[in-house]
C-alpha cells in the first residue's frame, strides 16, 4: 500500500550523506553550556541551527533570548488549524570534552569510522534532534507539505538542567501551543529493539566544600594536630552510604513510589545481566542495592553518585601539604515522587550533621530536575509504537530511562500535553564520556521513523489528549 | 673583647641589601624538582649558584651530575688540614607554586614588603642556604680567610626526597669528608627563641588509584549498579583511620620509640597552645590523638595525611558522570625507629585489604625518608648553642622538628659525623604554601650566627666526633 510518507522516506534515504555532512558542521561547534568560557560557542551553535532551519524554509525561525543561553525556535504550520500540531523538543548544548579524558580524536572534529560519527554531542543531542529537522525537510522537499504542523523548541541549557526553559515556556505559551510533544534524547536497548521511554529520573546535583586551614599547610609542621580537610570530606562522604549500598540520608526514600509486581515484570523484559554490565562498562563486579535487579537499580531506583573529587596536589610527584580545602560534586538520580528540592534539604542536613567541628563545610545546590512518569496508553504514545513498527521495522517496548530530562516533567505539567520520548540512541554511544559517537544507521532509521510518526499523528483524532 | 668574627659580621651588616638582591635573582628561577617540565629551570638554578660561588672566590666549584638533578659543590680549604672542616648541606630546589593556589604576587617574582621577601623558596631553602654562602663571603672578603675549612653540598632534589644524594655521597666520599655537617632548613619557635633541631620525622609518600569502569560513565545509565570509584576511594581512605584519630594500619606503631618522661618534659618547653595553633592556621578546632600534646603530635608522633585527591569533574558546573577512576596522594610522617619501606608495605597491605572486589586498586610508592634523632651533648651541637648566644643574641633550645630532611639520617650514617640543624626559619614563613616569605631580619641574624659558628667550630678540639 502506498503511503503519503513513501516519497519523504525515499528523499531521506537519497540524501543521508548530505545530512551527515550537515550534522558534522553542527558538531564542530563546542557548545558547552556549563562552562562560561564557551558562552560564545553556545550562541554560535544556536545561530547555526537557526540559519539551517531558515535555509530549509521553516517559518518564524528565531534565536530567542532567555536569562541564560538562547532557545532556537522554528515552525511549519502549513497543515492548517484542523491538523494536530507536534512540538519537537531537543537541545543543542553539550557536556565538556577534552582529549586528556581519553578521546581518540578531538571531540569537536567529527570523524566517521565504521559507520559511526565520533564527536561530543553526536548522540546527545545534536544527532537526535537533527533527525526531526531532516524529517520535516524530507516532507517539505518531496511533498511540499507535511501531514501535521510542527514547532521546534531547541534549547541550549539541557546539560545544566534547563534553568531558564520553564520561564521561557510560560512567557511564550501561545507560540509553543501543541497537541503533543516529541523528544528524542534517550536510548533503546539495541538497534533492533526500539523503545519508548515512559519514565525518567530526576536529579539533585550539589557541591560540597570542606574548609580547614586558611591556606595549604606544611604537613611536617602541622600534620597530626589539624584535621586534614580531605580526610574530613572522606569521612562525610563515607557517612552518606550504608554498608548495603543504600543511601544513609534520613528521609531519602520516603516519597519513592514502590514498584508494583506488574511494573517489575515489565522492567524484567529488558533485564540487564551482570555479564552484560561488566562487558559494557569494564567493571570487575557489579554493585548496588541487592534488593533490586540491575535494570531496576539503573532505571527505577534513586541513586547518589560522586561525580568529582578534588583537594590539594594532584600533579606529578609528591607535595607534602595539608590542603586548605577539599571538595566534591554529588548527584542524586530521583524517581517519582521524590522532590529534588526536598532531597537537597535532606542531603544538606545529613552532610551538616556529619561535619565535625574541626572544619567548616559548605553545601551548594547546583541544579535540580523533576522525575517523570508518562502513561503509555495515551493515543500519541500508541501512534509512536506504530511509527516504530512501520519506520524502524520493529515493535517497541515501553521502558524506564535512568537518565534525566528535567524538562519532560515540566512540559507535561505546564502545557498539559503528553510527552513522547522516542529515543534514537544506544546506551553505549558514550554520551557524557570520551569518544561519544552515533550510528549512521540509527540516524537514517530515526529519520524514517520520525517521518512516519508525523503521518501517524495526522491520523489521530484531532483531540487534545489529557495529560496525567 | 674583640673577636675574629667582628669584621666579618660588620661586613655582613654593611652588605645585607646587596645580599638580598642576589637572593632575589636566585629566587626568580622556578627550580621545581618534582615537575619534569621544569628540569631546565632546576639546572639553571644550579648553574646560577655555581657561578655565584665562583664569583666569590670559592674553590673547586662544580655542577656535578647525578641520575637526577645536579648537585652544586664548592669549597674553601684555606684554613689548612689542622683545622676542622664543616660541610654545609642545603637544597636549591623548591615545591610547586601557582597564582591560583592563592598567591598575592607571582611566586617567582620576589617582592619585598614589610621587611619580608615573598617568593617560593624564600625560606625553604634558598634563603637559608644562602646564609652560609654569605657567611663565608663575609670572612673571605673582610679577613681574607675563614677560621675553618668549608665544603658546600647543595642538592636539587630535596623536595622529592633526595633519591640520588646517597649514591652521590658514596661516590664522592673523599671529596665531601668533613668533621661536622651543618644544615639550615628548619625553623625556630619565634625570632627571639632560636632552636637547634635534634630530631626530624621521616616519610613514606604513596599514591593510591582506584579504577572502576574503563571510561567515565553516564550516571543516569549506570548509577546504582556500578561501584563509583570515587566512593570506593572514600571508603578505603576512611578505613585507614580510627575514630580516635589514630592510624588504623596494623603494625604501624610497632617500631615507634616511646617518649620518656624526660623527653616529654623537654618537648613541653615549647608547647603549642590550641589558641596558637588555631591562630596560625585558621582552623576552627584542633584535631588528633588526644593521648599526646599538640607539640608531641606535630613533632614526635607519626602521622598519615591526605595530600591530594582527584576524581571526575572538578570544573565549573555539573557533569553527570561516574568517573572511571579516583586517586589520592598520602604521606606518613615517621619517627624513630619506624622504617619507611616497612611502613609502605603495611600501608599497601591495609589498602589492598580494604579494596572491594568491585574495583581495581593500585598502590605506588613515591618517596621515602628515614627519621633522624641526633644527641645534643656532642661538642659540635654545644658549639652551635654558643654561636646562637653570641650571633643571634639568645640561648637556643633543642627541639624536635616535625618536617623531614631525609638526608640528615643518611649523612649521619654514611659519613659518621654529627649533623647540626640550625634552622633559621619560622613555621609561619608559609613554606610549601602560598605566599612563602622570609624575614630579612632573620636572614641577617642568620648570617651573623653562621659567621660565629665557624669561629666556635675552630675553637673545638680537632677531633672526629662519634656519631650515635
Amino acid at each position: 500500500m502506498t503511503q503519503l510518507s513513501d516519497r519523504a522516506r525515499q528523499y531521506a534515504r537519497a540524501n543521508t550523506a548530505r545530512f551527515v555532512e550537515e550534522l558534522s558542521a553542527f558538531l564542530r561547534i563546542p557548545s558547552l553550556s556549563g562552562d562560561p568560557a564557551h558562552a560564545a560557542d553556545v550562541r554560535r551553535a544556536a545561530e547555526w541551527l537557526a540559519a539551517h532551519m531558515r535555509g530549509l524554509g521553516f517559518a518564524g525561525v528565531a534565536v530567542m533570548e532567555t536569562a541564560g543561553h538562547p532557545v532556537v525556535y522554528g515552525e511549519w504550520l502549513g497543515a492548517g488549524p484542523d491538523r494536530p500540531t507536534v512540538l519537537v523538543y531537543g537541545h543543542y548544548d553539550v557536556v565538556p570534552a577534552a582529549m586528556e579524558d581519553g578521546w581518540d580524536t578531538p571531540p569537536f572534529e567529527p570523524v566517521i569510522k565504521d559507520g559511526r560519527i565520533y564527536a561530543r554531542g553526536a548522540t546527545d543531542d545534536k544527532g537526535q534532534l537533527f533527525i526531526h529537522v531532516k524529517a520535516l525537510e524530507s516532507f517539505l522537499t518531496s511533498e511540499g507539505a507535511a501531514p501535521v504542523n510542527i514547532k521546534f523548541l531547541i534549547e541550549g541549557e539541557e546539560e545544566v538542567s534547563s534553568p531558564n526553559l520553564k520561564p521561557f515556556i510560560e512567557a511564550h505559551f501561545d507560540l509553543l501551543k501543541a497537541d503533543v510533544c516529541v523528544i528524542s534524547d534517550s536510548s533503546m536497548p539495541s538497534i533492533d529493539a526500539p523503545a519508548i521511554t515512559h519514565s525518567l529520573r530526576g536529579m539533585t546535583y550539589i557541591e560540597v566544600e570542606v574548609h580547614g586551614p586558611k591556606e595549604d599547610l606544611h604537613s611536617g609542621f602541622f600534620g597530626g594536630a589539624v584535621h586534614n580537610p580531605a580526610l574530613a570530606l572522606v569521612e562525610i562522604l563515607g557517612g552518606l552510604y550504608n554498608p548495603d549500598h543504600t543511601i544513609a540520608v534520613p528521609g531519602f526514600y520516603d516519597d519513592v513510589v514502590p514498584l508494583t509486581a506488574e511494573e517489575r515484570a515489565m522492567i524484567a523484559r529488558t533485564e540487564l545481566s551482570e555479564a552484560q554490565l561488566k562487558q559494557s562498562t569494564g567493571v570487575p563486579a557489579v554493585w548496588g542495592d541487592a534488593s533490586y535487579t540491575l535494570r531496576e537499580r539503573v532505571a527505577a531506583r534513586p541513586t547518589l553518585d560522586i561525580n568529582g573529587l578534588w583537594s590539594g596536589w594532584s600533579g606529578p610527584g609528591p607535595k607534602t601539604i595539608i590542603p586548605a580545602k577539599a571538595g566534591a560534586k554529588l548527584s542524586s538520580r530521583l524517581v517519582a515522587n521524590q522532590n529534588p528540592h526536598k532531597i537537597y534539604e535532606l542531603l544538606k542536613a545529613r552532610i551538616e550533621a556529619l561535619a565535625p567541628p574541626t572544619v567548616r563545610v559548605e553545601v551548594r545546590l547546583l541544579t535540580t530536575g523533576e522525575p517523570a512518569l508518562i502513561p503509555f496508553d495515551l493515543p500519541a504514545m500508541q501512534a509512536a509504537a506504530r511509527a516504530y513498527e512501520r519506520g524502524w521495522g520493529a515493535t517497541p517496548t515501553f521502558v524506564r530511562g535512568g537518565g534525566s530530562i528535567p524538562i519532560v516533567a515540566d512540559i507535561a505539567r505546564l502545557m498539559q500535553i503528553p510527552v513522547v520520548m522516542m529515543g534514537y540512541g544506544l546506551d553505549d554511544d558514550g554520551l557524557h564520556a570520551p569518544n561519544e559517537s552515533y550510528s549512521l544507521e540509527m540516524f537514517q532509521r530515526g529519520i524514517e521513523t520520525a517521518i512516519v510518526y508525523l503521518e501517524e499523528l495526522a491520523r489521530l483524532e484531532h483531540e487534545r489528549s489529557e495529560p496525567r
